[in-house]
């Protein structure tokens, strides 16, 4: 049956109701409420008995009645002792408030990137965590498909644990840490607590870094000064003079994106700072497994798990699409964050963190960061070669770890450059598009995320660049 | 090597340094690190050099040199030109300005629960995710695994909008819909969308209800005025009287926890006040799935697109683990959820909503929510069938769908039924739990939650139950 012709002579109109769903009940229900949406079955339309109808159809005459009695109950239909079935009367729809335009106007997709920010996404290691998966899942007791633990999966904050004491130093144990749905997500649980529950006023930052993490400040209600910066990192020692703030937020394995670990006599300052103050430090540990130069820079955390709080993340890792980072927090925070927290637990599913937790303790995790470096001190070893060769006078920065590296370009290019690229189909970023809107003007550079490229477009993304850079 | 000594001659004191990491650069540098962090080596402390240090261990230079190293650029040690390497001085830590106790005092664990809220855990079909996992990972493209879409991943929402549109009569496309990790997620945003933008003061709640759904919105600066509520469900046509009321959340398909579809005079009534008042209609479909008499009710976003947010869940068709839930919306409230969203991008990851979209695509959730309809039907009978039997006085309630049922208890014995159930290991939820502040006091009832135990557990759970009814 394709269409269902219902006779002008019983409602008045013809009404051609295509069925569109399975089955006759269900088809016939569709083709009423399609009617009565678009108008051809006007509100306050009497409609045939079910019988007539059911004779009209050709069908029985239960399917009719159930098709009207569901279309009752769901608002469609009127029912009334006496007067059979009608259509429902309804107010007429105002035009909708705010119809701004959905999606903003499409982008040519670039040909290449080197935008930081994002690991090489055909490296995530499917078949490994699929194995992982299996493990963890057959494995977990049933109570892990329950209401979330706020604080995340203890599966994996053991696991965490463990992991972040052996690889970054970390002091941590699974009772301090909070699983949160990204680096940004702990940053805004972070900032509540400081300004909601500990009166904070403003958050350090340094005179680098992006500008989405001041927003999450910012609109927290704080303020976010940043700290005096030079070819060392971050100067710490200026927050003695800073007034209301609670705390700093430090990229200090590998600060992002000038590539520097924070010189130690400002590691050791900005911890005298915090026990002085009863600050906190914020870690941004957001790639401290890759470092090339010799073993990872350990957490700033290790100094004083009581005033530091360390934030590490699987976005840089393994991918951002895990929605996995983590918070190991001073003991006296566990419970202000978890109440910020609150009701809405915004935990990854238990699935994802089940599997990552299998992934790490079973040393998939270890595996997978130890090829990555291979693959990322490859690929900067080969940026570095091309650069050396088809563009000398361009020096290279921040080369030590990680999957970026500033490029100095002469001064005034950095726009033009950046332009050119955008062009011919390359995608880049400028270095002062992550500075501080107080810090003082900056040189031209690049910052150059060659972990970002496939390694099918590797060769074309490096004749790319080189073809832009001056 | 299970201890180092480093005799006091070296250093002016006796230090057993146990090397607790892998290797000997790594063990070396984690006993410094605990000496360090003990106060068994001062700051201050001059360390033998990297020679001396050496020959006593009786391991190569390098490795002391490069144990040093690293431990200075960690700010644990100092190293001067001239003066060697030395403890580094740090302020003296200061107490945690509020060391509240971490973790609330423990609770015996019931033996048995019938508190309503929660799938029956035991039965999520791990063996059938699987298998979903697999085909999703392995088919992802590479983009999958990156920063996610605010919305979701349109897999998930393609799914989605096919699913709704067949089961409950939802008008969806992939453009309007947005995954969140929750229900009160989706709560969250919609909230502030409705108090930031749209300048709402108040969204009217239903007389039952839970406290949290309340309280997300009271955070969010909205008052949470309720309707009057009959046997027939909450009486929508006070909702012209109301002021500053931007919108209204309701339980159309199966009230919450009372148990009723709302009247369809009152399904129009909403409707109508919506359009008369460009208000919106936030439809809790929490367990639309599950109704035993007919087919579901339809969702009441299909009378109008334009003006109902459909929200749904995996929560109780799957498990509250997964943390997926979705919004239909308005197409003009698309750009406003996603702004309100914003960076921190809560979404659940992209394993999991890859795995889910393709569950649903296979046709595995729709025989999953069948199974399902099937046991909870079976429970349900066999409830009322044992309260026949057992407790033949108690009237029964609400149990046309879902996998909870009102029990109406003699007036005034609310309390004491729930506390000698506490006693006995049988954890129960009375309804006064349930009532909103403003409303007038309802009847002496339990709300049962009968899909909440295992099968290993029921027939215990159904015993505990008769002997503690009156």
């Amino acid at each position: 049956m394709d269409s269902w012709a219902i006779s002008k002579a019983t409602i008045g109109a013809d009404l051609h109701l295509e069925p569109m769903g399975r089955g006759l009940r269900n088809g016939l229900m569709n083709a009423l409420r399609e009617a009565v949406r678009t108008g051809r079955l006007a509100p306050g339309t009497r409609l045939p008995s079910s019988r007539t109808l059911a004779a009209d159809l050709g069908v029985a005459r239960n399917t009719v009645a159930d098709a009207y009695a569901e279309l009752v109950a769901e608002g469609w239909l009127t029912a009334r002792q006496g007067s059979g079935t009608t259509v429902a009367r309804r107010a007429e729809p105002r035009p909708s408030p705010s119809a701004t335009p959905r999606t903003p106007p499409m982008r040519r997709r670039p040909t290449y990137s080197l935008v930081p920010g994002s690991p090489d996404l055909s490296t995530f290691p499917r078949a490994e965590w699929l194995k992982a998966a299996r493990r963890a899942l057959t494995a977990a007791p049933n109570e892990a498909f329950g209401y979330a633990d706020l604080q995340g999966r203890i599966e994996l904050r053991t696991a965490l644990a463990d992991y972040l004491a052996r690889a970054r130093g970390v002091r941590a144990s699974p009772e301090r840490i909070v699983i949160c749905s990204g680096f940004v997500h702990g940053l805004m649980l972070l900032a509540k607590v400081l300004r909601q529950l500990r009166g904070a006023r403003a958050v350090a930052v340094e005179s680098y870094g992006l500008d989405f993490h001041r927003d999450v400040l910012t609109e927290a209600g704080l303020r976010t000064p940043c700290l005096p910066f030079d070819a060392l990192g971050s100067r710490t020692g200026g927050l003695a003079d800073a007034r209301g703030v609670g705390a700093v937020l430090l990229t200090a394995a590998h600060q992002f994106p000038m590539g520097m670990p924070l010189h130690p006599d400002r590691r050791t300052a900005v911890v005298d700072w915090a026990r002085g103050t009863g600050g906190l430090i914020l870690e941004d540990d957001y790639d401290g497994e890759f470092r090339y130069d010799r073993h990872p820079v350990g957490a700033l955390q290790g100094l004083d798990p009581d005033r530091v709080v360390y934030l590490g993340t699987s976005s840089k890792s393994l991918a951002p699409g895990l929605r996995l980072a983590w918070m190991v927090l001073p003991e006296s925070l566990v419970a202000d964050v978890t109440r910020v927290k609150g009701h809405a637990d915004w935990s990854s599913g238990t699935p994802d963190q089940l599997t990552l937790a299998e992934f790490i303790g079973s040393g998939a995790y270890d595996r997978h960061v130890r090829a990555m470096r291979l693959r990322y001190r490859r690929r900067r070893d080969q940026l570095v070669a091309v650069l050396a060769e088809r563009a000398p006078d361009i020096r290279i920065s921040g080369i030590a770890a990680g999957m970026h590296a500033v490029l100095e370009l002469p001064e005034g290019s950095e726009r033009s450059v950046i332009q050119a690229a955008n062009w011919q189909g390359l995608a880049l970023e400028g270095l002062e598009r992550f500075r501080h809107p107080q810090a003082p003007p900056g040189r031209d550079a690049l910052v150059i995320g060659y972990g970002v490229p496939p390694d099918s477009a590797w060769t074309g993304t490096l004749d790319a660049l080189c073809r832009v850079l001056p």
